[in-house]
Protein backbone atom coordinates (compact mmCIF):
# COMPACT_ATOMS: atom_id res chain seq x y z
CA UNK A 1 0.00 0.00 0.00
CA UNK A 2 2.02 3.27 -1.02
CA UNK A 3 -0.27 5.61 0.29
CA UNK A 4 0.68 4.21 4.36
CA UNK A 5 4.14 5.44 5.40
CA UNK A 6 5.96 5.00 8.43
CA UNK A 7 5.74 8.14 9.93
CA UNK A 8 1.68 8.04 10.11
CA UNK A 9 1.55 9.87 6.83
CA UNK A 10 -1.71 9.00 4.68
CA UNK A 11 -1.00 10.60 0.97
CA UNK A 12 -4.20 10.11 -0.59
CA UNK A 13 -4.18 10.08 -4.55
CA UNK A 14 -6.11 8.63 -7.30
CA UNK A 15 -8.16 6.18 -5.65
CA UNK A 16 -11.55 5.02 -4.03
CA UNK A 17 -11.82 7.06 -0.62
CA UNK A 18 -12.70 4.28 1.60
CA UNK A 19 -9.23 3.05 0.81
CA UNK A 20 -7.81 5.75 2.47
CA UNK A 21 -10.36 5.97 5.07
CA UNK A 22 -9.47 2.25 6.09
CA UNK A 23 -5.94 3.89 6.10
CA UNK A 24 -6.41 6.18 8.78
CA UNK A 25 -8.38 4.00 10.53
CA UNK A 26 -5.86 1.39 10.53
CA UNK A 27 -3.11 3.65 11.62
CA UNK A 28 -5.01 4.60 14.94
CA UNK A 29 -6.30 1.10 15.64
CA UNK A 30 -2.02 0.34 15.79
CA UNK A 31 -1.37 2.32 17.97
CA UNK A 32 -1.16 6.07 16.36
CA UNK A 33 -1.33 8.66 18.41
CA UNK A 34 -1.62 11.11 15.54
CA UNK A 35 -1.96 10.39 11.70
CA UNK A 36 -1.12 13.10 8.76
CA UNK A 37 -3.53 13.20 5.87
CA UNK A 38 -1.85 14.84 2.94
CA UNK A 39 -2.75 15.60 -0.73
CA UNK A 40 -2.31 17.66 -3.85
CA UNK A 41 -4.35 19.06 -7.10
CA UNK A 42 -7.46 17.62 -7.49
CA UNK A 43 -7.02 14.75 -4.58
CA UNK A 44 -7.24 17.67 -1.77
CA UNK A 45 -11.55 17.50 -2.38
CA UNK A 46 -10.76 13.34 -1.53
CA UNK A 47 -7.96 14.02 1.51
CA UNK A 48 -11.00 16.05 2.73
CA UNK A 49 -13.38 13.59 2.02
CA UNK A 50 -11.18 10.81 3.72
CA UNK A 51 -10.70 13.12 7.04
CA UNK A 52 -14.68 13.79 7.22
CA UNK A 53 -15.96 10.00 6.79
CA UNK A 54 -13.21 8.69 8.99
CA UNK A 55 -13.98 11.21 12.15
CA UNK A 56 -18.00 10.91 11.43
CA UNK A 57 -18.42 7.58 10.98
CA UNK A 58 -15.33 5.47 12.68
CA UNK A 59 -13.41 7.49 14.47
CA UNK A 60 -14.84 9.28 17.34
CA UNK A 61 -11.80 10.02 19.63
CA UNK A 62 -10.11 11.67 17.22
CA UNK A 63 -10.50 15.42 16.14
CA UNK A 64 -8.58 18.17 13.43
CA UNK A 65 -5.66 19.49 15.33
CA UNK A 66 -4.77 21.56 12.30
CA UNK A 67 -5.30 22.60 8.37
CA UNK A 68 -2.86 23.93 6.42
CA UNK A 69 -2.75 24.45 2.29
CA UNK A 70 0.57 25.62 0.52
CA UNK A 71 1.70 25.77 -2.86
CA UNK A 72 4.59 23.14 -3.85
CA UNK A 73 6.95 23.33 -7.29
CA UNK A 74 6.77 19.83 -8.80
CA UNK A 75 8.61 19.09 -12.06
CA UNK A 76 7.00 18.43 -15.32
CA UNK A 77 7.83 17.20 -18.97
CA UNK A 78 7.42 21.25 -19.56
CA UNK A 79 9.40 23.03 -16.71
CA UNK A 80 8.62 23.24 -13.20
CA UNK A 81 4.72 24.11 -12.15
CA UNK A 82 2.57 25.25 -8.69
CA UNK A 83 0.33 22.90 -7.31
CA UNK A 84 -2.08 23.48 -4.37
CA UNK A 85 -1.76 20.94 -1.23
CA UNK A 86 -3.29 20.52 2.00
CA UNK A 87 -2.08 18.91 5.14
CA UNK A 88 -4.67 17.69 7.45
CA UNK A 89 -3.79 16.35 11.16
CA UNK A 90 -5.51 14.28 13.24
CA UNK A 91 -5.04 13.20 16.63
CA UNK A 92 -6.49 11.61 19.58
CA UNK A 93 -8.94 13.65 21.57
CA UNK A 94 -7.28 15.29 25.03
CA UNK A 95 -10.39 14.98 27.10
CA UNK A 96 -11.00 11.40 26.50
CA UNK A 97 -10.83 9.49 29.37
CA UNK A 98 -12.74 5.96 28.08
CA UNK A 99 -11.88 4.83 24.67
CA UNK A 100 -14.49 2.20 23.48
CA UNK A 101 -12.41 -0.99 22.80
CA UNK B 1 -22.10 36.72 -10.46
CA UNK B 2 -23.79 34.46 -8.59
CA UNK B 3 -20.40 33.55 -6.46
CA UNK B 4 -20.11 36.81 -5.15
CA UNK B 5 -22.43 37.74 -2.22
CA UNK B 6 -22.82 40.95 -0.13
CA UNK B 7 -21.06 39.41 3.23
CA UNK B 8 -17.81 38.89 1.78
CA UNK B 9 -18.20 35.39 0.98
CA UNK B 10 -17.24 33.61 -2.57
CA UNK B 11 -18.34 29.98 -2.85
CA UNK B 12 -16.25 28.34 -4.90
CA UNK B 13 -18.40 26.35 -7.82
CA UNK B 14 -17.31 25.01 -11.46
CA UNK B 15 -16.32 28.04 -13.17
CA UNK B 16 -11.98 28.78 -14.33
CA UNK B 17 -10.17 29.32 -10.79
CA UNK B 18 -9.41 32.32 -12.02
CA UNK B 19 -12.82 33.60 -11.84
CA UNK B 20 -12.65 33.23 -8.28
CA UNK B 21 -9.49 34.82 -8.06
CA UNK B 22 -10.46 38.03 -9.45
CA UNK B 23 -13.52 37.72 -7.14
CA UNK B 24 -11.28 37.56 -3.91
CA UNK B 25 -9.07 40.20 -5.07
CA UNK B 26 -12.03 42.35 -5.86
CA UNK B 27 -13.43 41.97 -2.71
CA UNK B 28 -10.34 43.47 -0.57
CA UNK B 29 -9.21 45.82 -3.23
CA UNK B 30 -13.06 47.41 -2.62
CA UNK B 31 -12.34 47.97 1.10
CA UNK B 32 -12.95 44.26 2.58
CA UNK B 33 -11.00 43.35 5.76
CA UNK B 34 -11.90 39.25 5.82
CA UNK B 35 -13.06 37.27 3.16
CA UNK B 36 -14.22 33.74 2.97
CA UNK B 37 -13.70 31.27 0.15
CA UNK B 38 -16.09 28.26 0.80
CA UNK B 39 -16.85 24.59 -1.03
CA UNK B 40 -18.50 21.57 -1.21
CA UNK B 41 -17.39 18.28 -2.84
CA UNK B 42 -14.89 18.17 -5.25
CA UNK B 43 -14.95 22.06 -5.82
CA UNK B 44 -12.37 21.91 -2.64
CA UNK B 45 -9.65 21.64 -4.45
CA UNK B 46 -10.44 24.54 -6.42
CA UNK B 47 -11.31 26.74 -3.40
CA UNK B 48 -7.71 25.68 -1.90
CA UNK B 49 -5.99 26.71 -5.77
CA UNK B 50 -8.47 29.76 -5.33
CA UNK B 51 -6.50 31.25 -2.05
CA UNK B 52 -2.85 29.86 -3.12
CA UNK B 53 -3.07 31.91 -6.22
CA UNK B 54 -4.56 34.78 -4.83
CA UNK B 55 -2.40 35.18 -1.94
CA UNK B 56 0.69 33.87 -3.37
CA UNK B 57 0.48 36.69 -7.07
CA UNK B 58 -1.77 39.44 -5.88
CA UNK B 59 -2.19 39.83 -2.31
CA UNK B 60 0.79 39.93 -0.92
CA UNK B 61 -0.95 41.58 2.71
CA UNK B 62 -3.72 39.40 3.04
CA UNK B 63 -3.36 35.62 5.43
CA UNK B 64 -4.76 32.95 6.12
CA UNK B 65 -6.67 33.51 9.12
CA UNK B 66 -8.33 29.89 9.46
CA UNK B 67 -9.02 26.61 7.45
CA UNK B 68 -12.52 24.52 8.55
CA UNK B 69 -13.96 21.21 7.13
CA UNK B 70 -17.14 20.33 7.90
CA UNK B 71 -19.88 17.63 6.36
CA UNK B 72 -23.08 19.08 5.06
CA UNK B 73 -26.34 17.08 4.33
CA UNK B 74 -27.77 17.88 0.76
CA UNK B 75 -31.05 16.98 -0.87
CA UNK B 76 -30.79 15.01 -3.85
CA UNK B 77 -33.18 13.09 -6.02
CA UNK B 78 -32.31 10.25 -4.08
CA UNK B 79 -32.79 11.13 -0.63
CA UNK B 80 -29.90 13.08 1.46
CA UNK B 81 -26.61 12.79 1.29
CA UNK B 82 -23.86 13.78 2.92
CA UNK B 83 -21.23 16.15 0.72
CA UNK B 84 -17.23 17.53 2.52
CA UNK B 85 -17.09 21.44 2.81
CA UNK B 86 -14.24 23.64 3.20
CA UNK B 87 -14.17 27.34 4.47
CA UNK B 88 -11.28 29.25 4.17
CA UNK B 89 -10.71 32.58 5.98
CA UNK B 90 -8.96 35.34 4.33
CA UNK B 91 -7.96 38.78 6.39
CA UNK B 92 -5.50 41.76 6.33
CA UNK B 93 -2.23 41.17 7.78
CA UNK B 94 -2.47 42.85 11.41
CA UNK B 95 1.62 43.56 11.07
CA UNK B 96 1.12 45.91 7.80
CA UNK B 97 1.86 49.03 8.03
CA UNK B 98 2.83 49.89 4.50
CA UNK B 99 0.30 48.38 1.91
CA UNK B 100 1.52 48.85 -1.64
CA UNK B 101 -0.62 50.86 -3.57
Amino acid sequence: MTYVQDDNIIFVGNKPVMNYVLAVVTQFTNGAKEVSVKARGKAISRAVDTTEIALGRFLQNVEKISITTSTEQVDTENGKTNVSSIEIVLGLKQDTTQVPA
